[in-house]
């Protein structure tokens, strides 16, 4: 990059952080844990909140806000849920950044617990952009292959949680999910590695678990 | 984006622009087709091209350009094939650049067909950037679902051929080709479509007759 590149992105980058930490402040004042989705297009994003919607429901409130570069698909996935679902689209950025999760934050309803944050699929720009979550989790599918973290570093070491996505592929793959997990561990040691099948909802309890832990430590944090 | 940043990429797109355009000249005045290979992580750019390797040995020579943000991994697999290979890393870029591609072309040898390129995996960035290429594939794998094109646009929308791949996986998956297919020549009429499997080999040779005509068809337009 050119000295003037390298300028506007440390600008944008600051004022980004910013912007974040306003948001987190605000999220954490309502009780309110937010977690940031990243990973791949396809990688199984969508699915996980449609399940996590039917797991949560009627204990825990949840809300989501969607980022893609085009369409209201997704947004429309979750409303069918019964989830209130705001689709934020880039129109081209390969990410989303802290100042369009702001314009949404006044519409967010008080009274939930979850607010999710489904990040453009893209495993490299948005491990850059803080959101103002308190919890990032990256996704790594099956089919993508176990080589993945040691390919797009920044993804693993910025998340606090790996989610293998796809299990119910892997007797169809030549994907070994311990190697994955070691190689992540071994970027971002301490990361809470999760293996799920949405669609079949195996593992689905254990990350309800982690998110209920991190959302009662948010608010005993506040208390 | 702010004005200061969008006069930034408008140089920075300007300027690749340039760059790809000498080494497009210098790619069809050696009689080599360039090809550059655009998607998702781990929708299987490297697979496919250790089998068109396989394909092409004896009739055919190639060689490789691998662009990752980290690791020398795919060239190795590359490599492996008998086929020369060279690693870019772009130590966090989303995207090849021309100017990356400039700096390798010295080395490429002058007695090849087909110049592949495996740009950083990445259904956004990439899409953005002319690396001099004479033919560029979108792939699209059957597990990152059928309602890829429209989300992210220009990925397709600049290619001229769209592969799907791993397509031993859609016994197993709620994956329809023909949909992921209209969609995309929806947004761009005039497509070139081909379903393989890359493990398997089913549809190989219908892409290599493709890649052989286009080739055949540069070096008619240079005689």
């Amino acid at each position: 990059m050119t000295r003037k590149e390298v300028l506007v992105l440390e600008d944008l980058l600051g004022t980004n952080k910013q912007v974040a930490a306003g948001i987190r402040r605000e999220l954490r004042s309502r009780g309110i844990l937010g977690v940031n989705l990243l990973s791949s297009p396809g990688s199984g994003k969508t699915t996980l909140l449609e399940t996590l919607a039917d797991r949560l429901e009627g204990r825990y409130r949840m809300a989501v806000i969607e980022g893609d570069i085009e369409t209201e698909r997704d947004a429309e996935r979750i409303r069918k849920k019964g989830v209130p679902a705001w689709q934020i689209t880039t129109g081209g950025a390969c990410h989303l950044e802290a100042r369009m999760i702001g314009k949404v934050l006044g519409d967010i309803p008080a009274a939930i617990d979850f607010l999710f944050i489904e990040n453009v699929g893209n495993l490299v720009c948005p491990a850059s952009y803080d959101l103002g979550e308190d919890l990032r989790c990256v996704l790594l599918s099956s089919p993508e292959g176990d080589d993945k973290p040691a390919k797009y570093p920044q993804a693993f070491l910025s998340a606090d949680c790996l989610i293998l996505t796809k299990a119910d592929l892997i007797p169809h793959l030549p994907f070994d999910p311990a190697k994955a997990a070691a190689e992540a561990l071994s970027i971002k040691p301490g990361l809470s590695v999760f293996m799920v099948s949405a669609l079949r909802g195996d593992g689905v309890d254990a990350l309800v678990g982690y998110l209920v832990e991190a959302l009662e430590g948010l608010r005993s944090g506040r208390a």
